[in-house]
């Protein structure tokens, strides 16, 4: 039997291991192909850099960061039409064209002048997060302490510590005291209410579509396999494969499986339905129904567009992400142990970027209920239920299902919210796009953010 | 950091490869672990070999193959008695404990004196399917025309192949003309409805349980997903690892993919939740979460119990499962010309076992609307509307989704049907289990089941 798709996996690796040997620890990019919703941006964007450190929400620290980020529109002289958009999992800070780079955004028709978010009003300010790879610090950046790449002696870092270093550049950059909204879907939709979570006094209005106020352990459960897909490929190498060819196969693989988690059965219903590739030909294990080579060819544009490590690591971030009130205060706790030890010596002795201790591996059951869990949640999210909220959930999606939406506004809720709380369902009338519909389905999910951001 | 998962990993390819040493081409068989469902069986069972060919779905034909089976109760004087059992991909025929295998059995609590199947009145039989590795002719087999072990020399197989090797033993080693009933839930479901439509007028009652009448892309998507991850195992050769050290990490990573989808979110928000295995320890890339050292348990006690060839081959068929007319029309028109070019020439020169010619992927669009598809799988269905099915459907099913069960009850009938069609749903207050709500929920998935087979 004939393996094309292997042929091309093997052909791929010897052809970056050839140039391997001319580049140094770059990471290749190769053509991307066509569909592309996420572009890999090496230029374009503005740096802030923090000499200062940031302390993290496990313990950790970075002695010193930057964040890339660009905007669009005019802030005005008052300083509160700022609006900060927050990526998903693998997208930069290139959410629009703009004169430095003019390659499409990821949210290119979502912003610009007289359209949903309006450069005309506001002044758009969108970043690479912590732990990226298109400009920000993250595993593949140098340590300054010595110089070499962090890989994966970089800190496990979450969703809080993110929105921590976008509130430095907007206060240090932007002088910008009081945000007027916070907005992102899907990871973004967690950072948008981190952000208003961790300074409640300096963001007026959230907005979170297709996001969560916490990890649901199906999701964690649907990243952790892409993580053992790619950890698994020898080519990770433990996250030290730069300078040497990447581990674009375990890449190809995590992100066949997220796109699977990405759409939905009904949309690919009526997109490939059971058609196979070329139904004259024998069939194959290879890809060969319509629906696996889309998914094979969407794994194949992604491989090298990513970093693998920081794939890793903002992965691991959504799966930490939980504003319940004992989550946020544990995160406190060891943040201001790291914070006050390096105050009081300058410095801290050992590198706190490592976790001290290695994992060990336990297998156990839920020590506290739905109904205990639910009740921490609402005590953690009371710090913002008196703000103005916007969810907007997807019926279709299955990474972030639609009652994880209802969950964030019911929790607002009930907290006795003095704020103006609205939450917008998307039916499976409207969209079979699943996780996907803030990308693709504009024209439903822009209405109300428009109306809300007012 | 440390990565416990990734050390494991390497100490059993380790271990496997030392005992390769000493080994010829057994699998070795490590230790299950706790919470077996699927036993491994190397005997107990008995063993059909036909030394006439089955000419097959895809063109290509086995010389001769052998069915492993286990049977319960007793075939009555009017041989009107047999309820003949069908599995899901990796089980083996061994459903219930016997005399000459005592572990118990995948349905051990479902056959047996008064149970849901009641070995009482019924004469059970339950057989391994073609393609699997417990007994029945698979990818670990010899060819008898060259005395190797087949590997991916193997042909391409489908549901319906399989269900005609158990017709041979049905009619060869019992002499049973019309069987009472074919019963099966996941791929048994597929194989329940194949049998039934393969020989109409050889079964009585057909049960259906969380199957489908043709695989939809969603399903397709999740099952590439995992195959794509078992063959980018270095260890898998393709295919031609027998003798060497198995793909034990492709095949844990794939049953990890598996897992998340035969089980559901709810599930798991009860019985794990958000707790971490060790919340006093740093998180981790490695499992941490107690839902991910869930996952890597599965995987790692499915890893070494089951032919990575033959996950692949019965895998690949339930992709290829659909009953529109069309799919079998063009099947049959394969499998006669194969047949006729055998009887001419009493043999076929050249192997058609390989599939001659090597597979072109391509990137398209669906050809055929689902409407026209939902009439194709109407028609093909038609051929066993005049029967008695029940079909049994679970809500938080997302492997074969609620509306796939409707979907088999709704073509059942429209085509005006005169058979006796029920349908069963079990929905989210009922269980959690997702798809292997067949396997855990018996007490639910009993009764309905006991009913219709009077």
């Amino acid at each position: 039997m004939a393996f094309p798709c292997l042929d091309k996996l093997e052909k791929k690796t010897q052809d970056l291991s050839n140039s391997c040997n001319i580049e140094d620890d770059n990471i290749s990019s190769l053509d991307a192909g066509p569909e592309p919703s996420y572009s890999y941006v090496q230029t374009g964007f503005k740096l802030y850099k923090s000499d200062k450190p940031i302390f993290l929400d496990n313990g950790g620290y970075l002695p010193e960061y930057e964040v890339a980020y660009e905007t669009w529109g005019q802030l005005n002289a008052a300083k509160d039409n700022l609006v900060l958009i927050h990526t998903g999992l693998s997208a930069s800070s290139h959410a629009k064209s703009q004169p430095d780079n003019t390659k499409p955004g990821w949210w290119e028709d979502f912003i610009g002048s007289g359209k949903y978010i309006d450069t005309d009003k506001y002044f758009v300010v969108c970043t690479n997060v912590l732990g990226g790879c298109y400009g920000s610090t993250g595993p593949s950046s140098r340590d300054p302490a010595n110089g070499e790449i962090y890989a994966t002696r970089f800190p496990i870092i979450t969703v809080n510590d993110m929105v921590r270093a976008q509130r430095e550049l907007i206060r240090n950059v932007f002088e910008v005291s009081k945000i007027h909204a916070s907005v992102g879907a899907s990871m973004g939709g967690m950072q948008s209410l981190a952000y208003a979570w961790e300074f409640p006094d300096e963001v007026n209005k959230i907005v979170s579509i297709s996001g969560c106020a916490r990890s649901h352990p199906y999701s964690i459960a649907l990243r952790h396999t892409q993580r053992q897909v790619l950890m698994s490929d020898p080519n990770w190498k433990r996250g030290f494969y730069y300078g040497g060819v990447p581990p674009h196969v375990g890449m190809k693989l995590a992100r066949e499986i997220a796109t699977v988690t990405y759409r939905s059965g009904p949309e690919w219903e009526y997109r490939f339905g059971r058609n196979r590739a070329d139904d004259s030909r024998p069939p194959a294990l290879c890809p060969d129904f319509l629906v696996e080579t889309y998914l094979d060819h969407a794994g194949e544009k992604f491989c090298l567009e990513y970093d693998a490590n920081s794939l890793l690591y903002v992965s691991k971030a959504m799966d930490l992400f939980d504003l319940s009130s004992s989550n946020r205060s544990k995160a406190l706790q060891k943040r201001t142990a790291t914070e006050q030890s390096w105050n009081s010596q300058n410095n801290i002795s050992e590198s706190h970027s490592v976790p001290p201790e290695p994992y060990k591996e336990k297998v156990g059951s839920a020590t506290v209920t739905p109904e205990e869990s639910l009740e921490d949640l609402r005590n953690g999210i009371s710090k913002i239920s008196h703000k103005d909220v916007l969810v907007i959930g997807v019926e279709s999606d299955i990474l972030f299902p639609v009652w994880q939406q209802r969950e964030i506004a019911d929790v607002l809720m009930q907290n006795n919210t003095t704020g103006d709380i609205r939450y917008f369902e998307l039916g499976t009338n409207i969209s079979n796009y699943g996780h996907d519909t803030f990308l693709l389905s504009l024209d439903h999910i822009g209405p109300p953010v428009r109306d809300f951001l007012g």
